[in-house]
């Protein structure tokens, strides 16, 4: 069982056709009107609350007037990732995220895969963030529709996807080659790593390709969020130019 | 008086040569062993301080057994920018925030700014999110780098801008072009708008061009410093190639 709490994050829970247990709800407040009649359409039972206790419900962070009490986040499979890009008829484009840690990092990329039309994200199951409250809420609404595939060994992960004819680019400042001039347009998947270290030597060892993002300043470290999301808008241009 | 906490800030802040009045840290700690020696070659003095009188001096954040008292953000004017540029014989790239309030996202895109070689931050003296300590925190010590100019009056500066021929780039979702079917290679300010409004309606029409990101999901809202960072990005990929 999961809490997802703000107007947009469950709104999008609603339309998205996620499990939905019950919804509590500030019901006089007009803000989140539309949002009630949204569940009530879709039979979801709303419960109404007072801001306080709503507030309480989540450790006493905003809730904007709305709660909602949801099945745990729905992972997938790796099968089902490239079975959605087959289903598009585009060439898979997957992201795997070796070892993000901070839960604003992982709710911003998957945000940003969501819009960038990113058929999947795969993350750790270990000393790595899950999708969590805060996640979901950063991301505002986008693991709703976002396929997530939780796995223990990124490394076989990336032995399969090449089975299946992906191109494995890790995002590394050793690289040798910048990210514009990578050719990044067929089937693919991106490795970002975690915040302090990178990616891990053996996820390393098996990517295709290191490549870097071009650098011009003194500090020259972006945070994680930041260059996965220039690499995946890289790729989505190479793919539509 | 402002304060500086956490290892990177305060290295960076020493090396870039900004003034600090004076340095607590918890002296005993290896890990900040270098800090100090860069600190007291430079001879500003350190005061020896336990690590839990550290946190309080930062309500309770993490110090990482180091704060440093320096003087305030040192704004910076226009001119300055734009001579800045000149001085590195590059065509001006600014990038001007019309009223970003998240602490978390301005120090995000100053951090980016840096990395990606931008001549100078425009932002709101009102309504708007000033170059607090926090922002120096997740600006990872880019803030002592980058040129920052604190405005009144954005529309007067865009004017200015002009004046001075540079094309002045909206983003914006209703935007006609791409981004990466606009030419961006030219002197260029770049405007960003607030995380929930967007760019304010004075500043829109003055701008000469609006561009949208393409985007290809369901919530199709990227994050303001996600959206920031890839507009940036797509002037240096142009810059360079």
């Amino acid at each position: 069982m999961g809490i997802i709490y703000g107007k947009n994050p469950v709104l999008e829970a609603i339309n998205s056709g996620n499990t939905i247990n019950k919804i509590y709800a500030q019901t006089s407040n007009k803000d989140i009107d539309f949002i009630i009649k949204e569940a009530l359409k879709r039979k979801i039972v709303v419960v109404n609350t007072d801001k306080q206790k709503l507030d309480k419900m989540i450790d006493g962070k905003n809730s904007q007037g709305i709660v909602a009490n949801v099945t745990d986040f729905n992972y997938s499979t790796i099968e089902e990732i490239l079975e959605y890009a087959n289903i598009k008829n585009e060439p898979p484009f997957i992201v795997i995220l070796d070892k993000i840690e901070d839960p604003h990092n992982l709710g911003a990329i998957i945000r940003t895969c969501e819009c960038m039309g990113v058929h999947g994200i795969v993350i750790q199951k270990r000393n790595a963030c899950q999708v969590t409250d805060t996640v979901e809420k950063v991301a505002a609404g986008a693991c709703s529709y976002v396929k997530i595939s939780r796995q223990t060994n990124i490394t076989e992960v990336i032995k399969l996807l090449k089975k299946q004819g992906l191109w494995i680019y890790g995002l590394d400042m050793s690289g040798e080659s910048n990210i514009y001039n990578t050719d990044l347009s067929g089937p693919i998947a991106l490795v970002i790593g975690n915040e302090g270290d990178g990616i891990s030597r053996l996820v390393k060892e098996n990517c295709d390709v290191l490549m870097k993002i071009p650098m011009f300043g003194n500090i020259n470290s972006l945070n994680a969020s930041v260059a996965c999301a220039i690499s995946i808008y890289e790729v989505v241009r190479q793919k539509n130019i």
